[in-house]
């Protein structure tokens, strides 16, 4: 009988993005990791390698995810603050992916796992405001990589420092999220000038 | 001869921010905190409880810390923007305090230290674009709470997730800071209406 190695792989790498985003790196253990997946921790590294390697490809397929879930090829043709919308959306549902950035953040000074790739497709949203300015439908007053930042930032703040949000708005019922996500669609139209008052 | 007891606590204190923005609440010891404060672990226990309360008043110290330092009354009278810059040049300062928001959004689901008083601080700046509202120097279509948490989100993702900031824009020398913190100026009177394209 065929063992099914994609369905394993798979199987360990769910495990260790939830494992990872509740305790990050140091959090967890390759040990806790294999139980939850239901597997021989043997297995897990003969597929990934170490923690570390299975961390770094649990990042950089979260990068991934988003940037194909999230796409966005020119803001001269695509509503940037639409585009804010559907990345604070993505947050919402995929809150594992701010934790597994926060865990990062506190944890390595220098180059992070996966780097290369991921400053692909950053600079793939970087090229779309860059493309958006050049044709003239957004504002050339802000550089094009701070304005990436700086609309990533509204929708990703809320997730970032929730207790933050909730002391300053509130609890995050439904309606809630519906103003908070206007909110950051109307601010990102009004920083790359679409919006005006 | 007198104990030195403010100086000691002061002290402990300093020792107690560093170890926390470390390694979180986690990640350190009551033991660890009196090393580097050069006191006897019973002190600690004495002047401030155990580990948890300690954290509870580093947390508040440090929020009223940022409060004091950055104040804001009415952004009828004060620039939102200039606001804006100025929390951007305390994170940068004073990278401890989102090091600290970090590591309580990943170990707190619900209320947070000294909840209440950092609530009256967050208060307090929603107050001041409120009253910008009123008197019509700041945009009305977005509700104070959210412009509020919206220019304290364009300060302070830099330094919450600043490897995503280095991948998008480089290296953060002074010169950086100074396009950064004007991106930040600039969108942060944007969002509130106060500059247009």
């Amino acid at each position: 009988m065929a063992w099914d190695t994609q369905g394993t792989k798979r199987r360990i790498l769910r495990a260790a993005v939830e494992q990872f985003a509740a305790g990050g790196l140091d959090g967890t253990t390759v040990e806790r990791i294999a139980a939850a997946a239901g597997v021989n921790k043997e297995r897990v590294y003969n597929y990934f390698g170490g923690k570390r390697q299975l961390f770094d490809r649990v990042l950089s397929e979260e990068l991934a995810a988003v940037a194909e879930a999230v796409p966005a090829s020119s803001f001269a043709e695509e509503d940037i603050g639409e585009y804010a919308g559907r990345v604070y959306d993505y947050h919402r549902q995929r809150p594992f992916l701010t934790r597994l950035l926060r865990w990062e953040s506190l944890a390595f000074d220098e180059e992070v796992p996966d780097e290369a790739q991921r400053r692909m497709h950053y600079a793939q949203k970087v090229s779309a405001v860059a493309d958006g300015q050049g044709r003239g439908a957004v504002t050339r007053d802000i550089e094009a990589d701070h304005l990436t930042f700086l609309v990533l930032s509204l929708a990703g703040w809320w997730f970032t420092v929730p207790q933050v949000a909730r002391m300053i708005s509130g609890l995050d019922s439904d309606a809630e999220h519906a103003r908070r996500r206007a909110a950051v669609v109307l601010s990102a139209q009004r920083i790359a000038g679409v919006s005006q008052r």
